[in-house]
């Protein structure tokens, strides 16, 4: 099993901390997307859309899609549980990582693609979009505050997946949009501190 | 169990023919959004974010998200099997239900709320997204049709929530946005024609 990584990409860091809660080693294989190493015909072969991160079977089988990865791996290593414990908990956790995805990390990544520099020319820039993801993504964290001043976690008691991707939405935008998570939103502050001081939130 | 529905939205119908291929029956509560039925204080409690569909239990637990309501379901009543049969299986269906869903029904539902009358005053209309969007549907249609050359269904051999979501995705191109397949890409009409023909495909 193999890894096609993308250091700074947040999908790409949602499956190594994924990885490093699970406790597994598994190879990383960095694709130099500058370079156009996952336009090359041997990657494409693999992913046809050029995406990262990639996982790749010992036989040559390759998953593509963070969650389709994160989601492969919960099976073969049920232990600790990442994605629920019973089906109402898994439909649950499956809810709130979804929201995480589409309603905060997708729009932190569209206000860094549309207006980074180093997405010019790369794709349509387009100003407004980047002011209007900009948007939700401050009314998403408005919300979120209030859901975490009432549990510990983004879906519950347990850290998962959902936390994951928040988290990494997080990071991005501090590196790159310049969005932090203001002090006075004390549930939202509070998830940060707890999951930022996990040995494996710089994975 | 019911389920809060929303007639016309794409989402809404890839659980409802999801519900139909496993041949349940589960009661339909329309939610009139044109008069903001999904804004008020009983719905938002049921959903914060407001949208549809929103499975609730009997115990009054809600499920939101398409995708974690057909994974309960799933869960419950594992045959027909709509989401993979074992391990890597599943993580596949899934690769290719977020790549049906993110590549192709989320792009084709921005071409519609982008440009549609009904939504204008909903949101800010981006006019040059809606464009993007659509060059955005294109080219992955053409993408499909050659993976379509293949094999009978999106994920492989069986008919799967994979086929729902993009299925979705089409309806609404026909009748939203004036997106349909072009009758000379063969691939993608043999599997147009084929998910069509099935009973369910007008839940």
């Amino acid at each position: 099993m193999k890894l096609y990584d993308l250091p700074p990409s947040p999908n790409a860091r949602r499956v190594r901390i994924f990885i490093a809660e699970k406790g597994l080693d598994i190879p990383l294989h960095p694709v130099d997307m500058m370079a156009g190493e996952n336009k090359s015909p041997e990657y494409l072969a693999k992913n046809p859309l050029g995406k990262m991160p990639l996982l790749e079977l010992d036989d040559g089988r390759c998953i593509a899609e963070s969650a389709a990865i994160c989601r492969y791996l919960e099976e073969l290593h049920p232990d600790p549980p990442l994605m629920g414990r019973d089906a109402i908990d898994r439909a649950l956790v499956e809810m709130w990582h979804r929201r995480m995805e589409l309603e905060l990390l997708n729009p932190m990544i569209s206000v860094f693609v549309h207006t980074a520099e180093m997405w010019q020319g790369r794709v349509v820039q387009i100003p407004q979009l980047a002011e209007v993801s900009r948007e939700q993504v401050q009314a998403r964290m408005a919300w979120l505050d209030e859901e975490l001043k009432g549990r510990e976690y983004i879906a519950g008691d347990s850290y998962t997946v959902a936390d994951i991707a928040a988290q990494c939405a997080f990071v991005m935008g501090k590196a790159a949009v310049g969005i932090r998570i203001p002090e006075d939103m004390s549930g939202l502050s509070q998830w940060w501190s707890r999951v930022t001081s996990r040995p494996t939130a710089r994975a």
